[in-house]
């Protein structure tokens, strides 16, 4: 198997990090993840109640995974959310050695967590917030396509475009996201130039992730047209097709405002869509690679096929 | 470098496609492509004319090509033009042994092509697509990304998402195409278990190629998010942003029929952009790789460039 400075960098054994998905990375998944040689990451609001603390919640997450793993595993901190600071402070408290940062400026928080000894590794889609994130001192860049689950960036940029060219951008490492599923995308995303690979929706269909067992299901059943992006006055975000995206999808055809489309999205929608199973009514991000994903498997073997075939994939090269 | 079965299928070297762009894929262009071990291909309306005679220009350029080169090429057949019966009849009587068909249904024109003795590819842009044309009885099927210049398919599926999942739904070859322009993109197509690659934004840029000057330095000044989608309404295309795209934007935003966009674009839209050099005004169908095409070069160091840096990329897996 393949070892690159991505696993320099964070101390692990196979270049491949779980994606920090929002109400579903939990400290089982992250730990499972992590015990198998790649790492794991927790989401703060990990399979928390809507009115929680999502402070609190990071701290009994991560003490959790602590108990479940002595191996290295990082949090993922949305740059944007009001609580960013004081979760900065968790990290560093609880000696978590890596952090990824997306959904913001990477000036912000990376000074205070390069001082507290954090790793930084920021989700970028685009060239120009690759060249950002380097001068602003992180460690390394995650370069999402427009193929990933969640939200995207306004560019719409697919993996297979966007990796080579960051890579060319920047002298720092890059991590390929998007679109990843299995060796096959491992192998593909090196050979762009990528140094490792993250997966979301991969680790999603696995027995430790805390997503309900309807989105799993869902996940499995997806065909390759199973996902699409809705909210282009918004952000784009990728999603299983279900009665959320179509109501969005008329709402867009009809010229409704951004206003009338956050109204209508309203308050929990993703945490009714991934963590409560309301898979019709609510908002389930989705990778467009889930029409690959047959089955339910522990993240451990996600890790384990990946390094298992990545051989056999390269040698029919 | 790699032999597949799309080798032994066209009779070529390299299991390198040139795609067939309107207006553009001249008998110079894919003559020399042909030359260099891979297919070229030529469009029946490539250099012509707005009111030209599409059946005996495509009689013209293939004679040209068969004046420039012994090796096999072949033409691209867009299904639903009127005139696609009588282009038939020249690819047969010319004895050209290779139609790439897209566009359309491969039902109409697949039997009569055989029959010919000619081998059919048909551009297909999901698993269902794929699996039909394979169905219908054509030899490989060229597997489209949204990444590609010109019209897309409405899933908009990314080459690292469509390209495996055909690759498991048919058993005929498949060629990945969208976002490939060098051997890393080549590398990557064929982990993800394509049998081969079409490139058209690098073949573009060649000295070859009749397309207009300006419209080759707007490739090599592109930039990663240098090109858009336009005209979900009525198909999405990608091309170079300009001031061609700015207004469909604008009308796209205030809500504009599709009548009135179709009325806007008018004829010869891409004739103009690509052809005529008005880059601003005219339609520039252009790929997502754009950005790291950074040279116009002959058509032949496009593929000596694939074919040597090939093994390089694998070694470094």
């Amino acid at each position: 198997m393949k070892r690159t400075r991505i696993c320099d960098l964070l101390g692990i054994e196979h270049p491949i990090i779980q994606g920090g998905m929002t109400w579903i990375a939990n400290a089982e998944l992250a730990a499972a993840v992590s015990e198998a040689g790649a790492l794991g990451i927790i989401s703060p609001n990990a399979a928390m109640r809507l009115e929680g603390d999502v402070v609190e919640n990071l701290r009994s997450q991560i003490r959790k995974a602590k108990s479940l793993t002595d191996k290295p595993f990082g949090v993922n901190l949305p740059v944007q959310i009001p609580e960013c600071k004081e979760l900065i402070d968790v990290v560093i408290e609880e000696g978590v050695k890596v952090v990824t940062t997306s959904a913001g400026n990477p000036a912000l928080h990376t000074p205070r967590l390069k001082e507290g000894g954090v790793k930084v590794l920021h989700v970028v889609a685009s060239v120009r917030h690759a060249k950002g994130a380097e001068r602003h001192g992180v460690d390394a860049v995650i370069a999402e396509g427009y193929e990933a689950g969640g939200h995207n960036g306004f560019d719409e940029l697919p993996t297979f475009v966007l990796v080579p060219q960051v890579v060319e951008a920047v002298s720092i490492p890059v991590v390929a996201a998007g679109g990843i599923a299995d060796a096959r995308g491992f192998v593909a995303a090196l050979a762009l130039g990528a140094e490792g690979v993250q997966m979301g929706t991969r680790f999603v269909a696995t027995h430790e992730c805390v997503a309900h067992q309807n989105f799993k299901e869902m996940i499995v059943k997806a065909t390759d047209t199973g996902t699409m992006i809705t909210g282009r006055k918004l952000g784009p975000t990728r999603g299983i097709k279900n009665e959320f995206t179509a109501k969005l999808l008329e709402m867009d055809k009809r010229g409704a405002s951004a206003e009338e489309i956050l109204a209508f999205i309203g308050v929990g929608r993703s945490r009714m869509g991934q963590l409560e199973g309301k898979v019709q009514e609510g908002e389930v991000y989705c990778g467009a690679i889930a029409g690959v994903i047959s089955e339910i498997v522990s993240a451990g073997e996600v890790v384990r096929s990946i390094v298992d075939s990545y051989s056999r994939v390269v040698a029919n090269l």
